[in-house]
């Protein structure tokens, strides 16, 4: 078998080394190794000083066959495969069995070292100084606000920086502030080389909601008693949505959040929700069986069920009602999660946010150089105008956004692609790769 | 003054004359003089044998000016100036002041005279054979249904056939029907050399409403009791949008409806609604005038309060609110009509229906050469993703539509533009053409 090291890793590098290693724990080795095999350049990711992450092609063919990988150091991979000063968001994808092995046990570390490293030096790998003040975020270091915010800042971090490192472009950071409290990180890369358009947002916002407010903003809509009808609450989440330029690649999308919101008699209601879901212009079996056996993977490490029910939820949310369609090929997607205890689903959520940049960086890198038609544009087009329907006619997020006064409307379309189209009446070709694609999407699969 | 008389109308061709001659009865002599001034080119529209309209080149400035006009005929203007075998949707744009007098004499002719001619006769001149039965049509020639699904026909047809003109394409042309009762008739053009997408619907539907959804479908939500909860009901219209390529041609839409409900002791609710507003990319403070003073004489017709007050419901309507911006410069709107009385509403809704061409036409007219740069398509492009947010948020039609189950789905969707596009953050320099568009929009103006 292959064992080809890239590097050492080191106890501060290994939180990061997990984001990669998900991928292909995800699959087991046989698994991880067939879908790789057809790959005929894997970059593979490390974490540079300046807080980028690094991909570093490899020889993966000859590493799928079992013989030692020759190694073939790509543009990004100049000798630097260590991560210094960002504790957190650090980290090198590394091949060979023992480091599959060491991929499983990574995945079952305690609290303690996960989050380890002082908090002040954690938020330098981020993307913006953090919506809450870092004094604060200090004095409440355990507290669940607190940890998720962290999570978010460094799920977001960790995502642009690989996005950058793929399209050679720069996110535009744009840190905003609520009016009534609170406030979000917006990145932004538009009309880049890889990416039409790229948003990760980050929010943390609090306040009062009312009963009626708090009601909607939960999916079972459970009644919350307030003081003088009044609910104190704490809102935040990381949400991204990328739409490559190449019509091969996918576009992705990820939001993982939570919620707190105080009752009259003081208990504090709590819940996350999230999911990551893709949306492919044409099917590639192998990307949707590698994206869905990464969710599945993260998922299984808590809980059997999850995977089966998050991915039913995922499709019957993503659902374009009118049309009769899913918007996608789904993914996870789950709400209103409170159980069996707040310490179990925050690990499931941190599970599912390190799984995003191993769901989707290697899709991205496989078809990065892929020809493509004028008609294969028109079709992807197409298919941006059902992903402007769904956004703007179903998803709750954002209908919630719009109607709520004080919102950072830029913020919450950034999730709509820069260009779409709408063609009266179309309808692909039977039997071509558009009918091919709409018939998944008529019938969801199983892709596991 | 100016009196070139194109051609002499004769009575078969008056209703038509009339549709045009409304654009100049709107301004008054003077106005209508000072507005085609500025026009280097104002074609003239005639009727020709094949149930198309022509549009004839005439020398305006000169017009204008008071001293005989010399015809220059453009290339629409070959010699056909009359209308043959279409009595209904027929006739001829003629200068001078006669002309206008008589116009003004026009807008008073009976219903009698207005609505003359042999029903099937009156069909020959549609898009499609009419979604109701001609015979049945015939045997409730004076019921308000056979008379407002004749004129949505004649709507469809003249507008359709005034765009082909002046596009030099061709309408595909879908009659559809509905399992529940009715159907409808979908005139797409897409992607021509003027227009970007064109779409000009009919649709006649009936069957039985819950009381629900009969309290949803008027915007006074007024209740209504059903026989055992049901309500038949009867709801026709003609609407349209027309997304032009060239960013100088504003957007248009207009919409005409009429609605009928039996209630359970055999009582009939009637209420006519509609409206006719403009979406120009950049600020033309003549085309603005134009317009608006063209719906107000329509208004004026019938009550001095219709133009403002619709003005202003119009104003109020287009509104996407979550961008704090009108959708554009507004026209007329307004719903639940149904005082003084049934002849008098219909009346109205017909002038305005008439005014829809002269509304329009003369300014794509005059926009059809003007050059144009990349910065300025993708400032329409950014215009048009506003069009889509308003259409799939707000607006109450395209809501209904899609939520209701059997819905004709690209007969709704076909007001989206082809194309659209959503930048992050953007926002016109300050003192640009863009910039003084946006002011508009987010502060609506009397235009007249």
């Amino acid at each position: 078998m292959t064992s080809v090291a890239l590097c050492t890793i080191n106890s501060s590098a290994r939180s990061i080394a997990r984001l990669c290693q998900a991928s292909r724990s995800a699959h087991g080795t046989a698994d991880f190794h067939s879908f790789v095999a057809r790959y005929s350049t894997l970059r593979k990711c490390a974490f540079l000083p300046g807080g980028k992450w690094s991909f570093i092609r490899a020889a993966t063919r000859q590493m799928s066959q079992g013989s030692p990988g020759r190694i073939s150091l790509g543009r990004y991979g100049k000798g630097v495969f260590l991560a210094a000063g960002a504790a957190a968001v650090t980290g090198v994808l590394t091949a060979g069995v023992s480091h599959f092995q060491r991929a499983e046990m990574a995945t079952k570390v305690s609290k303690v070292e996960e989050e380890k490293g002082d908090i002040r030096e954690r938020c330098k790998s981020f993307m913006s100084v953090p919506v809450t003040d870092i004094k604060v975020l200090e004095q409440r270091k355990d507290a669940m606000c607190t940890r998720m915010e962290m999570l978010i800042m460094e799920t977001q971090a960790a995502f642009c920086r690989a996005l950058e490192e793929v399209d050679g472009g720069t996110f535009r950071v744009d840190r905003w502030s609520r009016k009534e409290g609170g406030g979000g990180i917006s990145c932004v890369m538009q009309d880049g080389k890889v990416f039409e358009k790229a948003g990760v947002n980050v929010s943390v916002v609090f306040g009062n909601l009312t009963e009626e407010a708090a009601k909607q903003m939960r999916s079972r809509g459970k009644v919350l008693k307030g003081k003088d009808g009044k609910l104190p609450f704490c809102a935040m989440g990381v949400s991204s949505v990328i739409h490559p330029k190449n019509p091969h690649i996918p576009t992705v999308h990820f939001n993982y959040r939570y919620f707190e919101i105080e009752e009259a008699d003081g208990t504090k209601q709590w819940w996350f929700g999230g999911g990551t879901d893709l949306t492919p212009v044409y099917i590639d079996l192998e990307d949707a069986a590698h994206f869905h056996k990464t969710l599945k993977k993260a998922c299984d490490k808590h809980h059997p069920k999850y995977y089966p029910d998050f991915k039913k939820w995922c499709d019957n949310y993503f659902y374009i009602r009118h049309r009769a369609e899913t918007r996608g090929i789904g993914g996870i997607f789950f709400d209103d999660l409170d159980s069996p205890n707040q310490e179990e689903v925050f690990n499931f959520v941190k599970s599912c946010a390190k799984t995003v940049v191993p769901c989707y960086l290697p899709i991205v890198y496989k078809h990065l150089n892929d020809s493509f038609t004028p008609e294969e544009k028109d079709w992807q087009q197409v298919r941006r105008g059902r992903y402007v329907e769904f956004n703007l006619v179903y998803d709750r997020g954002v209908k919630f956004g719009l109607a709520t006064p004080g919102s950072r409307i830029e913020s919450i379309l950034m999730s709509l692609p820069l260009t779409a189209r709408w063609e009266y009446m179309h309808e692909p070709t039977k039997g071509s790769k558009e009918a091919e694609m709409l018939e998944v999407l008529r019938n969801p699969k199983e892709w596991i």
